[in-house]
């Protein structure tokens, strides 16, 4: 062994990473965080999710530790069969510890964003300079735990094992932790949400963010919980396993490294970018921000480019990652225009609010159909452009290609996530304002602000779906081949080749399951927020009319806020559990009954559907909500008129689509592809179809 | 040959069937329509939707000939390089032949029904007995033109020439004039509904059918341009693909007779299940349409049975079909639980609207999501079961059983149709009963009528949607077998063999943009019913507004019916051509671009995503439809509640879902595959992908 391989970078940057992280952490806390109204709001918020989380987190512990007791009985082979040990223990600790990565980003994220936006409230009183320097600073210390953790977790793995798969148990791990951090804060945030709202808004009339709702810090705990951990969480998922699924496309040619370099270098060239997006005292946050991710592209793709030369690796493989950078940006932009509150998609929805909400339910819903379009076709062109670029390479470079995309999208997911978890804070900073009654000057900032943090999403969003969709290709190929070495070895057969060919109906009859599975997803955790919604509507409006005063907004009259937060956490949880099981019990179903091939058909038809409906699903919520912002904003008779009403009735359907369902399923997809990998080998030495002789 | 072919019966029961057609025509006409004011009404109906009809079938012609001269001109060689120009001129006559075999089944059978409504309403004063027979016999015109038509023209061109090829473009004419009475018919009967129920129902709060209303009778017009004719051309659609797709299966196992054969079979055994149902003075009409239903079911296999074993036919392919039929019979139960008045679904969704519209959204799309998961299943289960029970037969046996399976759903397309069509024509008598002022008593049985068109619905859609999946299936197979032989032609390679591998790049990226097509075109659909609407609503509310007098419903106040009728109908003509014209050039672009392999991706991936929404959108159409018939029943507050208003913004969400888009979807993929079919030879051996060498 060298004393150094090139692939150390990935944990030095990963650790100067979280160096960073700790600094802006650091610069964070000793911001003020304004009057004591203002620090009383934000500890509140800070609090429920920190008590949203800690629950969160002993009752996932239980069920990671069981699945954990599970791996290790039957992974690499049932422990009656095994002749060593070490190698199922490996893999228990391995997925444990990417769970624990994956929590702790989310944690030590959350728990900044909780702190940051008082501060940037505070700091919006000296002006947008700074109110926006502590939102990116406070979003930057998620994206950059993300990173460090991710990177660093999977380093070490790696170093102790050098076995790829015992790496896979880790980023199972860490996918694992991720779906219930989406599905559960999704399911949270819009019980929150949605009851507020209907309740507040629609029945009472009183503004958003009203301290007299019981539900508002519910909501704003929310926000926390469902957009920085879960979104958080999502991108750290998608993250590992494209590393994942690189290193196993790349175990055959010898390049299992590559992803690991090309990670650290996206980590160097995040610090870059993080470093230096700073907004002057005119200047236009939104811009700065989405400067900052072109900036970090380029820095990536320059770097990227003299490493491998360095390393004499085919140049072909650093064009696949540009391809995969390149889509990301694009498929961003493309997606925009169906939500972007100035084009016509939106501007048409609200302008059918005027023949009520049934007309913009239907016509949201269309435009969301449409805008499946742009990215499905884009996620396509870029993994064929990335095969057959690597094609020439060799036998299996081609695949690898379309993993190098993924990780190309992926490489910059610190400066990604940054940009992304701004939002959440600077939308709570004006929540916080409001509040406080930091008046209209600053609220104002607040709202620039807060329109910023929207125009970088677009962006961001693109890259995460265009990631999680190559990702998952990659994941399905990874799987072909983990079976396909089995397969050899058991049959004795070195030329033997799985395919997913879709005229045989195993194959067929695979998709088809997997085709429905994330729509059932989907639905569990709307029934789910249905189910919660409905519990904390009858609470709000409870305390409406059972606490003297409250309606009236009476000096010293508070609604009891905790009891909010404990419905929503604990209606959340419950809903969880049983959908993110089953997606996890289905794909082991598919494969011991049908064997490799349903279940290569099976993932194929899972990525089709979780695709289509992650994409429609949140253009759709995302263009209702920017449909009632355009009405509130004037047009169409503006805030209470007809028009508005039904404006707001699309803005609260779309809340689940956008905010619980839709961004699931990009992880649920993936933890499905891993859950399959790990038991590739499994599988295909047991299962029905192989017993009953008809495969 | 022989003077009698084994499958001449298929002409001759064709025959049957239109004599009986024709006889119950008579029947009908004999009855009584009733009261001066009833006859009013119903020819009133009768004008508009043959107004819409003629109009419609007028632009359409213009569309018949241009896509027939281009058929001629390229198929199955460019005239320029062919030889036998009799080829090319055979295949666009056979496909102006189609088309107006499927015109004809829809106009005779839409006639026919409007003529039925009046006088079932009149048949209701003598008692429910003689309502239903009307009601059912009506239906029963629709289900035996639909077969006759499709049958006789199909055996015709088939008798001429001898090709299956050009029975392809007879049966592509067909698909494509349905795709258009689908979309067309779908847009203007949700038009008229939307329109109708918004200004009327919600805003002025008069009931529903109400005489005052200027859209009532494009309303009703539009139960029977979109139910009646749409519904019929949709299922002789797949009852053709389904026959041609197994012709060509069977083309290279010299069995390209047994689908006309079983075809003929079927038709005979709808004779004699329409003959047999009739329901007595205290019986229960959906039960005695259920049982009409099972008897053809099992008269059909008794039938087959005999015939296949007659003509030494291995019985293995008799059971393929009795696959199909048992598939569709469980398909139907199983999709009816999430539609159904009295089952969970309905009563949880009805519910949640106590908490508002949004949340009564969110609850039926989430059903809707939960309800693709059985019929996806179960079609993926059918077509594995048909495959591996055919396949020790011989090669090629395999995928011609799933055919059969398909075949065996659609061969009493008869009885399905029949039961089906009776729906629109009892809930037309309950439109007319209530505007002529019939009295409690006669509305009450035909509101019993129209229940039980709802129970028979469940079956028939399961037919439905099942014959849909599985035929286009078949013909995913007969395109691939078509390619294939060119190709093995073209590269004199007898065992080269053309596979769909997901692994492929070029298939996944078909399947990709495959995957997009059907929701843009719903999208479009939905889209062109909302803009349709709003011109329809402006012109309700002004005829409100300008006529003295109709609010108030003065006695000699009419508004006027026909600008309705006329808006609705130009509106919808104006927006199904981009969608339907996009759906074939997307499918020939792709196949010149991406060549055989891509085309064969995007069929796959168009059959995923078409299925997918199809059942999504119908499903959740229905639910909310009877989740505010329950609300109505009584429960949560009955009508006028808040919870109602929450219902009815829930049912007028789902209309354009269930009646336009839903439904659309498997003519669309249907014409996708019959193009792709249709132009195989073309497209492999002229394709830019391998002009640039990379296929």
């Amino acid at each position: 062994m060298n004393l150094f391989e090139p692939w150390f970078i990935a944990p030095i940057s990963a650790l100067i990473s979280i160096l960073m992280g700790l600094y802006l952490y650091h610069y964070i806390n000793k911001q003020d965080s304004g009057t004591k109204k203002m620090q009383e709001i934000s500890s509140a918020i800070r609090e429920g999710a920190n008590a949203f989380l800690r629950r969160e987190y002993t009752i996932l512990a239980v069920f990671v530790f069981a699945v954990a007791i599970l791996l290790g009985i039957f992974l690499p082979e049932p422990i009656w069969t095994s002749n060593n040990l070490t190698q199922n223990l490996s893999r228990s600790i391995a997925y444990i510890f990417g769970a624990f990565c994956s929590a702790s980003a989310g944690f030590f994220g959350m728990d900044v964003a909780t702190r940051a936006n008082a501060k940037a409230a505070n700091g919006a009183r000296e002006g947008l300079n700074k109110a926006f320097t502590i939102g990116f600073r406070g979003g930057a210390v998620m994206g950059l735990s993300v990173v460090g953790f991710s990177l660093l977790g999977l380093s070490v793995v790696y170093a102790i094992t050098r076995d790829v798969q015992v790496v896979l148990a880790f980023s199972f791990g860490a996918s694992a932790l991720a779906l219930f951090a989406k599905a559960g804060g999704g399911i949270y945030t819009k019980t929150a949400d949605i009851s507020a709202d209907l309740v507040g808004k629609v029945e009472l009339g009183i503004p958003e963010d009203d301290p007299r709702n019981p539900a508002v810090i519910a909501d704003n705990v929310g926000d926390n919980v469902g957009d920085v951990a879960g979104m958080g969480a999502d991108l750290a998922d998608s993250y590992i396993a494209s590393i994942v699924a690189v290193m196993i496309l790349g175990q055959i040619l010898g390049q299992v490294e590559i992803p690991l370099i090309l990670a650290g270098l996206g980590a160097i060239a995040s610090l870059i970018g993080v470093a230096i997006v700073r907004v002057g005292k005119k200047g236009n946050p939104g811009r700065a921000l989405n400067m900052g991710t072109y900036l970090t592209c380029v820095i990536f793709a320059v770097v990227a480019y003299f490493m491998l030369s360095y390393l004499e690796v085919d140049l072909r493989i650093w064009g696949a990652t540009l391809v995969g950078l390149i889509a990301g940006v694009i498929i961003g932009i493309t997606s925009d225009y169906y939500t972007s509150i100035d084009r016509m998609p939106v501007i048409k929805t609200a302008e059918t609010c005027k023949s009520g909400t049934a007309l913009n339910i239907i016509t949201g819903f269309s435009y969301g159909l449409h805008s499946v379009f742009p990215p499905l076709v884009g996620i396509g062109i870029a993994a064929a452009v990335a095969y057959f670029l690597c094609d020439p390479i060799g036998e299996g470079y081609a695949v690898f290609g379309v993993g190098m995309a993924a990780m190309g999208m992926l490489s910059i997911v610190g400066m990604i996530v940054a940009s992304d978890a701004y939002g959440p804070i600077v939308d709570n900073a004006k929540g916080v304002a409001e509040q406080a009654g930091l008046g209209e000057e600053v609220i104002a900032i607040t709202d620039k602000l807060d329109a910023a943090g929207n125009t970088a999403k677009a962006i961001t969003k693109g890259f995460a779906i265009g990631a999680a969709g190559l990702t998952v290709l990659a994941l399905l190929a990874a799987f072909k081949q983990i079976a396909e070495q089995v397969l050899r070895e058991m049959y004795n057969n070195p030329s033997l080749t799985v395919d997913f060919n879709l005229m045989n109906p195993v194959v067929l009859l695979g998709a088809f399951i997997g085709l429905a599975i994330p729509p059932v997803f989907s639905a569990m955790l709307m029934l789910g927020v249905g189910k919660n919604a409905h519990r904390m509507i009858a609470e709000i409006r409870r305390q409406f009319r059972e606490i003297p005063g409250l309606k009236e907004g009476k000096e010293g009259v508070k609604p009891d806020y905790a009891r909010c937060v404990d419905i929503a956490t604990v209606g959340a949880l419950k809903e969880l559990l049983p959908a993110s099981i089953l997606a996890i019990v289905a794909t082991l179903a598919v494969g011991f009954l049908g064997g490799i091939e349903a279940l290569g058909g099976y993932l194929a038809g899972s990525i089709f559907s979780g695709l289509l409906f992650a994409l429609l699903m949140s253009n759709a919520g995302g263009l209702w909500d920017n449909a009632k912002k355009y009405i509130e904003a004037g047009a169409f008779g503006g805030k209470g008129s007809e028009a508005h009403k039904a404006a707001v009735v699309g803005d609260t359907v779309g809340d689940p689509f956008k905010d619980t369902a839709g961004p699931s399923l990009n992880t649920l997809i993936c933890v499905m592809s891993l859950v399959a990998s790990l038991f590739a080998a499994l599988i295909a030495q047991n299962n029905l179809l192989k017993l009953l002789g008809l495969a």
